[in-house]
């Protein structure tokens, strides 16, 4: 039986991953060069992570707020002067006014602003600035914010999801008396996102610190969650930073001690995006489209009454609409469950398989047979195919109401261990040269630009010294001649013994994980 | 007793406005013109808003998506062309990168935008290109789509949530086969936005259709809910615009009839915004802060213990913890109470009047007495003071915790009756003559730009004969010296019997709010 999709993840990654996108209604190209239009479909994924992680954010203290969209150029001339990496592609607005000028609509020459306006790349300094006034005492620490917000970093290359121009994401900044109490905070976040990738999205990451040179500009330590794609690539699915005093410092956030002394406050930052969807995608999708982990998917179960323009018709809809409310009545994942009657026109057999690449985990189309049976018959989007078929469970309609929790929970399961098992199996530890470094991941030459179709290669696991300076700078070298970053030096370390570095053959300190990345 | 606040409603309103603001911690100016920072009270309380909105939404069949930021300059010349009252204060983008030229960063001139780039002031002309795309067949409608989402208009006098120049909104945006379903999902969502305002915000509105030179430019009929705020100005609280086929014609969206035809469907838009907050701050704020209707508190009662570096000082804290945790285990409006512990360091008088002045609900100082009798001590936030004094009741503290639904939904109901009576008794209709409307509203040369500390002159409802083209533009003249605008015709009518236009002196065929606003 042929795949619902014209392109499989093995015949060419990259188009099947536009595929996927575009087939299970998540987004689209909107005409405007790097933004995309997230259709509704998509955008429920993104609410439902969104909802998820805002409570985490909650119960861990903190408060939402929201900063404007735009920064004064001065601010970031400011920071420019600070940061060393700093990113120069933004959206600059120059004007407040269009005119018709000979016929035509232009940006009005007597309404040219005094100040250019930056479209906020990050709230960074904006926040940084209202916390220099709001910070006075140690009684106002620590202060815990995070934003919801669009933020705009122009893209040469935009691939939807995971680079575009706009994108929709948290920031959450704090500032703290002590270090000690910021590295919690850093800590903390950093374990939020862990938990939420592996608990809510089954997406199974690696937790671990950013070497020094892949550091946020301005960053102490930086922190990742990594996970394994499809395609063996990596994707940064979150970052925290403890950013020391070096940001109070350039911003005057300071406070009175307890001693009265004045003291800069320790800061932190973190943040996720609509990147996740994209993690989402490669993570689970397969050659028939998305399969989504039922928590954050935005209908579980679709039922698609099967109708024949015969009077029993009316018998089949009754049945869906009865077990559609039985089922919203019960509860999965301490939340009710999310079911839906798909009673648009059409016929059931296009209905189901649109509902199969938009990754509803389970699918049941229900037709006069089983309403005379009192049978539910379903399809586990987790377990799609038998052979040639499709796989079609069925069950007595109590036992599938009373066990519909239990049946989500068993697909998140599934999904999360089949993807854990991909990336565990898939983390080289025995490579301990450059030379078997270079044989694995082949040369960058080979990698294309989006590695359409490559052998998966996945990650290796391996031991270094920890370089600085010139010495880190030729790792950075040898690791861009195979398209390689290091990302990230794993929390979970194995005990260095007698391991020497793959670099420099000095004595190991840590092991880092490399691999290539989105 | 002094009130909270340096100014009162009656001395000047503008002026109050501004301190409930600041002092109740919505909001505060960003140093970018125009643009506020919402603080988390205000934002908690948006947040609860959109919260319930989004439900409403969601219900009634609705789907959220999100639309880029940027809109193309050649999307708007279309637009402008279309449309008459076309506004052009809109911020440009024209350029894509910063570069620094003789030691100032400046937008880099090699980096011009072919095309600029509008920040969007709406979605309209987006959605309508993304709606002639996906609407093909009658398969497709209705499309019932909604965005949340930040919109720029340029603001020459901006005031914090009621006019600024970013503010977060929401816009929901339909299309439909017929006229008669479009008609019915333009009422279906005034009424979401009636109900939401009297039932969520404890804020009482009259619905009603705008008068023809005040509809939404390109609309059929636009809808408005009007609020009076305790200057006796009126607050369009929310619109919804039944479009007809006029954008769906501009914008090619067409679909296949049942009977094979091409036809244009029929659109409606709707949308309310961040100015809700200065609403609910204008309605029921009063000279000791703001008032909060509980449903959209972020916190609904606030336990303050009272602290004494004593060894009781444990108790209290246990006693208010578990106080906290049998509330937050109770239920308000179908929902978990949200109730707090305020354990800052700080004097609890501070404290109180801190919450009093953020307008939560319920507050009660638990001090040592409290703990060893049982009972609580609260002030309710809409009962402030008795006389001279602050009013404080006490309630056995089972007592206090079973009825704290009750409690809460009474303070909603209050806040509502009063807001509500005010309103009615300040719509005046016994005005029947043009000479009497300018002897009660006075003329546009005393009311001043903020009107403060003016007299409460309300609305008046009079009878009109509904004037078009030239009759209209006078009655608009006339209206504009008293610095009058027509609100809306109320949905509920009195019938009409005798009555003559005010303004024309013809036979009457509705009655018509007439007010000062917002």
């Amino acid at each position: 039986m042929q795949n619902a999709l014209p392109v499989t993840r093995a015949g060419d990654f990259a188009a099947w991953y536009q595929a996927v996108v575009d087939q299970a209604d998540l987004a689209e190209e909107s005409g405007v060069r790097g933004c995309m239009i997230i259709r509704p479909w998509g955008y429920g994924v993104w609410q439902r992570m969104q909802e998820l992680l805002d409570r985490r954010f909650r119960d861990t203290g903190h408060e939402n707020c929201y900063f404007p969209l735009f920064i004064p150029l001065s601010y970031i001339a400011r920071e420019a002067q600070h940061v060393e990496g700093f990113a120069k592609e933004m959206a600059v607005v120059t004007h407040h006014r269009l005119k018709m000028i000979d016929g035509t609509l232009k940006p009005d020459p007597d309404a040219k602003l005094e100040e250019p306006l930056i479209v906020r790349p990050t709230s960074e300094t904006v926040i940084g600035a209202a916390f220099h006034r709001w910070v006075r005492s140690h009684r106002d620490l620590p202060l815990l914010l995070n934003q919801w917000a669009n933020v705009v970093r122009w893209e040469m290359r935009p691939r939807l999801f995971l680079r575009t121009a706009e994108f929709l994401w948290q920031e959450g900044h704090t500032a703290h008396a002590t270090a000690e109490e910021a590295r919690e905070e850093t800590a903390r976040m950093l374990e939020v996102y862990r938990s939420f990738a592996e608990e809510v999205l089954a997406m199974p990451v690696i937790a671990g610190e950013k070497p020094a040179h892949e550091r946020f500009p301005g960053a102490d330590n930086t922190y990742s969650i990594e996970a394994m794609m499809q395609d063996g690539k990596a994707l940064q699915a979150g970052t925290a930073h403890y950013l020391g005093t070096n940001f109070s410092e350039a911003q005057s956030i300071r406070y009175q001690t307890e001693a009265g002394d004045l003291a800069f406050a320790h800061t932190t930052s973190w943040g996720v995006s609509t990147r996740l969807v994209g993690g989402v995608v490669m993570t689970h999708g397969d050659d028939d489209g998305l399969r989504l982990p039922p928590i954050v998917a935005p209908r579980q179960v679709v039922l698609i009454p099967m109708l024949r323009d015969k009077p029993e018709d009316a018998g089949v809809l009754e049945f869906c609409e009865a077990l559609a409310a039985q089922l919203n009545a019960a509860q999965a994942f301490g939340e009710p469950v999310r079911a839906l009657v798909d009673k648009k026109a059409g016929r059931a057999i296009d209905k189901r398989w649109a509902w199969i690449k938009r990754g509803v985990p389970v699918i049941c189309d229900i037709g006069a047979r089983d309403v005379a049976s009192g049978n539910v018959t379903y399809i586990r989007r987790d377990q799609l195919r038998s052979g040639e078929k499709v796989l079609s469970q069925a069950l007595p309609r109590a036992q599938f109401v009373a066990q519909i929790g239990e049946l989500l929970s068993g697909i998140h399961g599934a999904l999360y261990q089949a993807a854990r098992q991909r990336m565990l199996d898939n983390i080289r530890t025995d490579i301990t040269t450059f030379a078997a470094l270079a044989a694995h991941f082949g040369s960058a030459a080979q990698a294309s630009d989006e590695d359409a179709g490559a052998e998966f290669r996945g990650w290796a696991k391996v031991a270094w010294s920890r370089p600085e300076g010139a010495a880190l700078a030729k790792v950075e070298q040898q690791l861009k001649s195979l398209k390689l970053t290091v990302r990230n030096a794993p929390l979970a370390q194995d005990p260095i013994t007698d391991q020497r570095c793959l670099f420099s053959g000095e004595p190991a300190r840590e092991f880092v994980l490399v691999g290539r990345s989105y």
